[in-house]
């Protein structure tokens, strides 16, 4: 009887948590989403919130219910830090890696850890390494540039379920900072979601995706442009949105040959940075990020039947 | 008698204000300083403010004082807006484009406008402009690249008086609101001043002016090296400073020659620039700003005897 819960996956990030129940056979019994992400609350906060959220989950044997966590809960400032394992790796072996903050009569907590690397650039990863598990199990024998928008946008070259090399752009955050407090905040007042937000973004993309190495110079041209060519707050907010993910783009061309880029994200961004893509010659294709995290959470289990008590 | 006001030369930015008393014979015979910018300002304090400031003023003719003014005083949300001159532009004609917001029986006022520019790239200086012509008084036949240093840098070619072209960089502005309000602010809690910052800032410099198009990357490698390589804040600090104006100078290195730039801003800054555009293997002199200015405001007023009133 597949209602029965094996174990619960969980993906617990910065803004929000969330937990589907897996039966025996794999398929998922429940979804539960929830707002404490890692953001708000405090180490003791973590045993409570999970406790809450699986209260009247029932398990098949009547025993604790293991719980397979990934993502910021893993973090120095999250629940208990996982240390990370350190790229080129086999993703395969993250569930070795594995820290273990929990265990009582209820609950049997495993929280994954990331992925660091430090030849060729220091960089982190959290979260997104059982993204990329998921996408080798879903697409076996992928071997590519994969593309993960976001605040912190990864890139990631894979090589079936070896995670070759991997570069963080800070997109995403360089927007919202901008956006909220930069002089540039003065061009977006008023409706910034008008039609002319994607001519905006056409222009921005373009010049981003042509000289990335002038973003410093061409972000003062969305002011610039309300000044003198009238631009309107909606053109404004689209050319910064265009500039920086034209700017990312363009930055990682040389990474991106004529296969088919994998998109992980939210669906309104991955498909900007598809119409990017198309933009500078290549292609992008979104991928279901629900399923891609927990096929990653599924795969990285499925490398032993038993979850070892880890402190 | 050189203790006499014949004029009052004004810079007023917007954080605040500078006045120097001109005797007949050019000497400066006094100067003040007030913190009552621009950005604090509404438009019906501004008579008030110079009123204020210029109260003991007395002048040889017993007539109103005439007061020439550069800067953010002529900005939209400024005192009244003087219009721009567009570039390509000789900027002995900024007298011409000035407006008068105020002439009583104490004070006749005058702003200068700025320079704007449409043909490849909107852009607007207000201030930088007065500079410029300054740098052209001081140095008769200079004919380069300038680089003005600042929260928004400027680069400008300039032949004689004659501004050809101009970008500007937003690379102080993104250096305060990614160390303030990122996620980066993490990795500046401590000192930020001490001895790890010139280490700091050398690596920044070398990785921008290597990789101008990867910033949105190398801007998260300040937040893994905090992480992975215990990264120190004062080093933190002098990577993320290294790594802008690395990049600002790395975006702009096709337009600089083997002509010295002269670099015109704080002397702190001005010296920053200075070994990034050695390391770059070019080099810049910091110039004595407020010597620059003066030239500017003398320069722009010598081109007539009288101050035409315009409204």
């Amino acid at each position: 009887m597949t209602d029965i819960v094996d174990w619960v996956a969980v993906d617990w990030g910065t803004s929000n948590l969330r937990a589907w129940g897996i039966a025996a056979d794999g398929s998922v019994v429940f979804e539960k989403v929830s707002p404490s992400g890692m953001g708000k609350l405090a180490r003791e906060d973590y045993p409570g919130v999970l406790t809450g959220l699986l209260e009247d989950v029932q398990t098949a044997h009547g025993g604790p219910i293991q719980v397979l966590i990934c993502g910021m809960a893993g973090a120095r400032q999250g629940w208990l830090e996982a240390p990370y394992l350190e790229a080129p790796t086999d993703l395969r072996s993250l569930l070795a890696g594995a820290v273990q903050p929990m265990a009582d009569n209820r609950i049997i907590a495993s929280i994954l850890p990331g992925v660091c690397q430090k030849a060729g650039g220091d960089n982190v990863m959290r979260g997104e390494e059982t993204q990329l598990l998921g996408l080798a199990a879903l697409h076996p024998g992928f071997s590519g540039i994969v593309c993960m928008p976001g605040t912190h946008s990864k890139w990631a070259k894979l090589s079936g379920s070896r995670i070759e090399h991997f570069s963080t752009a800070m997109t995403g955050e360089v927007f919202e900072v901008l956006r909220t407090h930069s002089v540039l905040r003065h061009s977006f007042n008023g409706d910034i979601d008008g039609p002319g937000r994607a001519d905006g973004f056409a222009a921005g993309a373009a010049a981003g995706l042509d000289h990335p190495e002038q973003l410093l110079g061409t972000l003062f041209q969305v002011r610039a442009g309300s000044l003198l060519s009238g631009r309107q707050p909606d053109w404004c907010a689209g050319y910064l949105s265009g500039l920086l993910i034209g700017t990312e783009v363009g930055a990682n061309r040389h990474l991106i040959g004529a296969q088919d880029v994998p998109l992980i994200g939210s669906p309104t961004l991955c498909a900007l940075y598809a119409q990017v893509l198309t933009l500078a010659g290549a292609s992008g294709t979104p991928q279901d990020a629900t399923a891609i995290v927990l096929a990653g959470l599924k795969a990285a289990r499925n490398f032993t039947n038993e979850l070892e008590p880890r402190r």
